[in-house]
């Protein structure tokens, strides 16, 4: 029997110019990234905020993938709003501005259907605000925690105390050293587990991904894309694969994780090879499937 | 039966500062870190020049190693010696000096007892003299091919004419990109095994290694470390316990090369953990059996 599971973030459009062309008003947001990579896998429960001016259109997709948008809120005033422009070196980015719009006043009220979901992901947002929503949820199973380094820098203390309610973090090499003073992966990796937090993933963009935790650490590679087009939402939709994996699991073992791993990645490099949400949306389980055993295999002797 | 395995390349002394300490007069060059981390696994027939200042003390370290010095020309003048400062990250360094010495005159001659030396390491030297190598072998049954920016700018004619000579080459993504021009790591791999190359080694430093060959890409993690020291050496290393265990194997097939870029990424971070050659000295073959048996595992599920 599948998990169901529960994502709180954001909403967005996204204004893209990539070296292959541009998008605007293009889908955007982290739980609407995490939401259709997590879909291939389990049910999603999804908690977040749009302006009045998001469309009709933007919901069907997130119904053709049997996500619940009933945590949806709908409210008067603009969508959040992201431009960015990527160079030629698609790991370099500007962002052009950041339109908070309604998602400043976001304030996360979770549907009482939702509470009992076994299954829980904390979006990059305030950790003020990933612990209003931990404080409305019984007892998760499984709760994994994004971030970033604006909070760990402005709102260090609030995440210091949101982080041993978790299960995992996501975070990539340089949000680690800022978190820990750590100037090692090891070491930063030591610190964390130390204050009780039982997994990490690093994300590491074009090297690929590891989980720490007690039982070692587990590497896995990105897969190689002969031509990335937009990396806007990868890390987003390879924590949805990531997750979304994880309710499929009947125990979440450290052997669940590690296939989570080699999921999320998957789900990321599908995410990047192409405009904002398509690569996620033109997709299916087989797909998903011969890219996770070719993975597997460039790794294996 | 073992195979032996020809190297050609620096013997330096190297002084150098980290944020750890310094090393004065350390021994170094690629030949040196390449035939001590091969003698690991493989008998090594070594070809390179020092000065007459280079110590006895240095012959007997590369002695008790078993390696054959009988093609190191000892010359009037002094030896060749870098300086080189680290920065707290270690990725990031500063060359002090480069006083090629004897070095700037190097003209390889192999030894009549070493031409039938069944593998071939060309170290990182001017490509004419790679080919004026090539040229002085039968039929070597595998050659490998190592460069850097510097020769892939000033001598980009001579290293087309050596590659299609050699069975494989190392390099890391950045000359990858210098060499074939392609804006990603797929496209410059097609575009060197279209050449006819068989198979090449990206280096990417702590990211790992990748084997890449028309059966496809095998990826290693870099052993992780909670203490580096001292990363000068580490690719010569890495290459070192590359071709030492193909010297190993019955055949040189995809298999084999695939086991031995483990065990460059392990002996790549022995010598990462010490100053100069010492991580490289103090080692057996319990440890490094060991650290392949961890390093495998951080990729098995």
């Amino acid at each position: 029997m599948k998990k169901s599971i529960l994502v709180v973030g954001s909403v967005a459009f996204d204004d893209i110019e990539t070296p292959w062309g541009k998008r605007f008003n293009a889908l955007g947001g982290s739980a609407v990234y995490f939401s259709l990579a997590a879909s291939h896998f389990s049910h999603v429960n999804f908690v977040g905020v749009a302006g009045n001016d998001y469309p009709d259109g933007a919901l069907a997709v997130l119904h053709r993938h049997g996500i619940d948008t009933t945590g949806l809120k709908i409210t008067d005033g603009l969508t959040f709003r992201w431009g960015g422009r990527y160079h030629q070196d698609l790991n370099q980015r500007d962002t052009l501005y950041t339109h908070l719009n309604v998602f400043a006043d976001f304030s996360p009220k979770i549907p009482t259907e939702y509470r009992t979901t076994p299954i829980v992901f904390l979006g990059n947002i305030q950790p003020a605000l990933q612990m209003a929503v931990l404080n409305q949820l019984p007892r998760p199973e499984f709760i994994g925690l994004d971030t970033m380094n604006y909070w760990i820098n402005s709102t260090r203390a609030e995440l210091m105390q949101v982080i041993p309610k978790v299960n995992l973090l996501v975070i990539n090499d340089s949000e680690l050293a800022e978190l820990t003073g750590a100037d090692n992966l090891l070491k930063g990796l030591k610190f964390l587990h130390e204050l009780g937090l039982q997994y990490l993933i690093i994300k590491r963009g074009e090297y690929g991904a590891i989980l720490s935790s007690a039982d070692g650490l587990f590497y896995t590679p990105a897969f190689p894309l002969e031509m990335p087009v937009d990396p806007t939402g990868a890390g987003d939709s390879f924590a949805g694969g990531f997750f979304g994996y994880l309710g499929t699991c009947e125990h979440i073992d450290y052997a669940c994780l590690k296939k989570a791993v080699v999921y999320g990645s998957v789900l990321g490099s599908f995410c990047v090879e192409n405009f904002s949400v398509d690569g996620l949306v033109n997709l299916n389980q087989q797909k998903i499937n011969t890219r996770y055993r070719q993975l597997r295999q460039m790794v294996e002797i």
